[in-house]
């Protein structure tokens, strides 16, 4: 959320079961190898025997070349010693990050304009759809759209190709409003976390015609909710969630103009934290630091 | 919302279907009777063969003793002519109320606070629980408690009691956190709007322990939902919702908490509205002016 | 907020001292021209001797052939008898709209991106900046871009050649973080309205870098409000506002990004109200219909 | 926010000047005693050379003995070595809190109900008043009220009383709509953190008759800011912020209710944080962790 980057700054980010002594054991390594940390965050979900999670942002001078040094420190302090899943970032290596879309462009316009504003600490390295309609509109930003239709029986082999493109040049993935069902093959082999939006009511509306349905019930909310994608669709843990107030007075038409505000709002500033490495996966839940 | 009563001021619910020349009807009937428009809310669920719905607010000197005579007008003029569903209600007249309440105080006690303050114009004339637990605090503000014990597979009898007891002697029945569900019988019976109040979330958690599976998904915002009860179990059509934000760091019995800080805002403001007949129910939904 | 457009679509927009009767004139008038109306909200400020305000919308079959009679109708039978301001407006006749803008982009691109999906009702016929910035941006959207720097001490030409080419050619003028202040000459001389948008924090601060003062007193919601310009800088009747929650954990420019957030959401609200002629100005006050 | 407290629970809170190492020493120090950290926030206010903030709750065996040892290793290892500001608190040892008040009882009321559901951390040990109105809704609490009138040109007088009341008796002061200013010499003898409400609007409006003039400008957003109190009235650092949104429709009346609805949650958040310890000054801001 603060996101002024520098070029020696690193992100330690700590999971694993809470015991005595682990806070310790991280900010003396870290304070051992000279770093100065510049935001701390820690939670446990129970004072006995709860899962823990910590998020430092640290300063060392000359990172890059003592980053191998330090982590090895790490792993032998932290991670063997105490049981616990150590990752290191630095600040300056953006994810690299492919959006997948369909028709609907008001999120990835969202999220295009952010990140040339400066918003969101991402590198977009690619747009994928399944349609070809916004192919204009994404190469206006300079980026490279490409085109994988999706033939109907036919998801395998356009899975295979999104594939191709995707794995190993990207370390992150924003649906941003793509209607297709991804494949747990397809997520497990790519391996990387996959971000989506979508529609939420109080009570929830499943199924086809949502907004119809929210407007034939008289809701007066509308949402959104971003969440990681996990198998069970769009059952994963959520990251972010707003809403909105509408009204008997508008149509249908003006609740989806609505929700889709809500969604571009959520989607970027759950992207934006992941960016930030805020977002740490607790089971189906999530930890937002 | 304004509820600035008034000996003279009245007002008027219409609906039925929408077709040209309604709203001129009523308005010129009215402004014959001598009465002056304080406002009128109107509504056409679509310009073409839509459903029509108004609330004028109108000021009529002597109101109580020319009112029989302007109701005969209005249903002569309105009603018969454009086959609409004409009611005409005193303001100073509140709908006399039953709260029925279980173990958890905190909506009944807003409600009952609220309305001592003048800030709900009804007259709270009973509280109903199926336990006693409330009983010192309800007669604290001068209001009759009533216990109505609900045994296993005794519902029929304890509605029995229950109607004996508001059949007659309300217009209206508040369940703030009543935790029987009350039968169809028993509500096609009484034949008076009742009023529910229930914990929603982005998505639904049906079932037991929703604030605790909420938690293991990283819920970000903690709602309530305030609606008409039907036969069909909290599917009745919505009168009012309200969201608040929690975080990962909070406690399951925080987010009850939270939970029950929106449920009595949402439910005093639902109550509020429909005591100066802003509600007017569509269907399954609502048109609240 | 229908905003469902059609070209026999018609508002009546009337102002002036309420009465009895108006009401009924007005779509006794409306009805007997063979117009159904399709809504109608209506406000007054006060039962007796208030101002009135009446947004009318209908729908009169060949709308622009009989407009004319329509108005002498409604001039004579509510205007003059009544002594109100009435003003008849062609749906599809969208206000021609001027956009005014300094070097930040954020108000400007969130218009032009909402007008290109067809969410606001308006015509952009140009953009007009005191810097030369922004303007391959706008005219990628199509949009005649006109830079009439601002010299120091010479805001009085600048004014002029402003004003050539905005009279007659407007209805509409909307300063999206336009950072000059407009002379009260100017504005009376161009009379359309003029919307701004600034941003707004509880308690307000005054002067240079409200958003650095607003960090220093610890802040919790930043936001922003669209209102109509007024010879009095930043003191005219408010339109719409909003606000969003910030933390200590913000750097000053984190906050003015969220700032930036709101301010986007909130014009474009007002222009879209304004462009459906949901405003009406009420002394320095306004009703949003 | 948690707020399940436990007897063996302390809590730690660290202020002064960042610098390398000072997270390691509080944790290696409190890890050493043979506590656990159940949870730790810090904030650095900037990488370099800003203040440092740190709270941190942990769990020793029998606590209240050995709290004087770890004091003392506290102050030597962080205090006296980092320069830092060092306080422990254990969490069953509840802040004595006197509500001040004058006629309008709706936060105070809503302290004293939340207080009574457990849902407050602090003890209420008494109530004083300018005015006798409340005292026996104060009373039915079990709650001592103190009168204390303050007489035209009498307020050291007054002040005088209070202070006998008050001073050693009391760890934290809430003014709940109390309607009188407190004297520098007053805020400086007693000592202890006062906690005032007060409306806030975008734009504020001050002087009298704020919600007359908002409602005159066309207002959307009532608010309420609770905020320490220091010499400079209503310009201490602010703990919480809160809005509602209203309409034109709406009298003043109206907006005053609501906005007594917003100042007491947002009071009521202000003083539970507080009582939690979360609430750091930061000059004249807060840090709220």
């Amino acid at each position: 959320m603060r996101g002024d980057e520098d070029t020696d700054v690193g992100r330690l980010i700590i999971k694993g079961p809470d015991q005595p002594g682990v806070v310790a054991a991280v900010s003396g390594a870290l304070s051992r190898a000279g770093a100065n940390i510049v935001s701390l965050d820690q939670f446990s979900s129970d004072p006995e025997g709860g899962r823990f999670f910590q998020r430092t942002e640290f300063h060392l001078p000359n990172l890059q070349v003592r980053r191998a040094e330090l982590e090895d420190v790490i792993a032998e302090e932290v991670g063997a010693k105490f049981g616990l899943h150590c990752t290191m970032l630095e600040v300056k290596r953006r994810k690299r990050t492919a959006i997948m879309v369909s028709k609907l462009d008001h999120c990835l316009m969202d999220l295009l304009w952010r990140h040339r504003r400066g918003e969101l600490a991402i590198d977009v390295t690619m747009v994928i759809s399944n349609h070809p309609d916004l192919s204009e509109e994404v190469r206006r930003f300079g980026i490279p759209f490409f085109h994988v239709p999706v033939a109907k029986g036919a998801k395998p082999e356009a899975e295979r190709e999104q594939m191709k493109l995707l794995k190993g040049n990207v370390d992150l993935v924003v649906l941003a409003r793509y209607m297709q069902i991804l494949s747990g093959d397809f997520l497990e082999e790519l391996a990387v976390p996959i971000i989506n939006i979508h529609h939420s009511f109080l009570p929830a509306f499943m199924g086809a015609s949502p907004y119809q349905r929210a407007k034939e019930r008289g809701v007066k909310l509308i949402g959104a909710t971003a969440h990681y994608v996990t198998e069970d669709l769009d059952e994963g843990p959520i990251i972010e969630q707003d809403v909105i107030r509408v009204s008997h007075a508008m149509s249908t038409k003006a609740l989806q103009r609505f929700g889709a505000d809500v969604e571009r709002q959520v989607l970027a500033r759950a992207v934006g934290w992941h960016a930030e490495d805020r977002v740490l996966r607790d089971g189906n839940s999530t930890v937002v630091f």
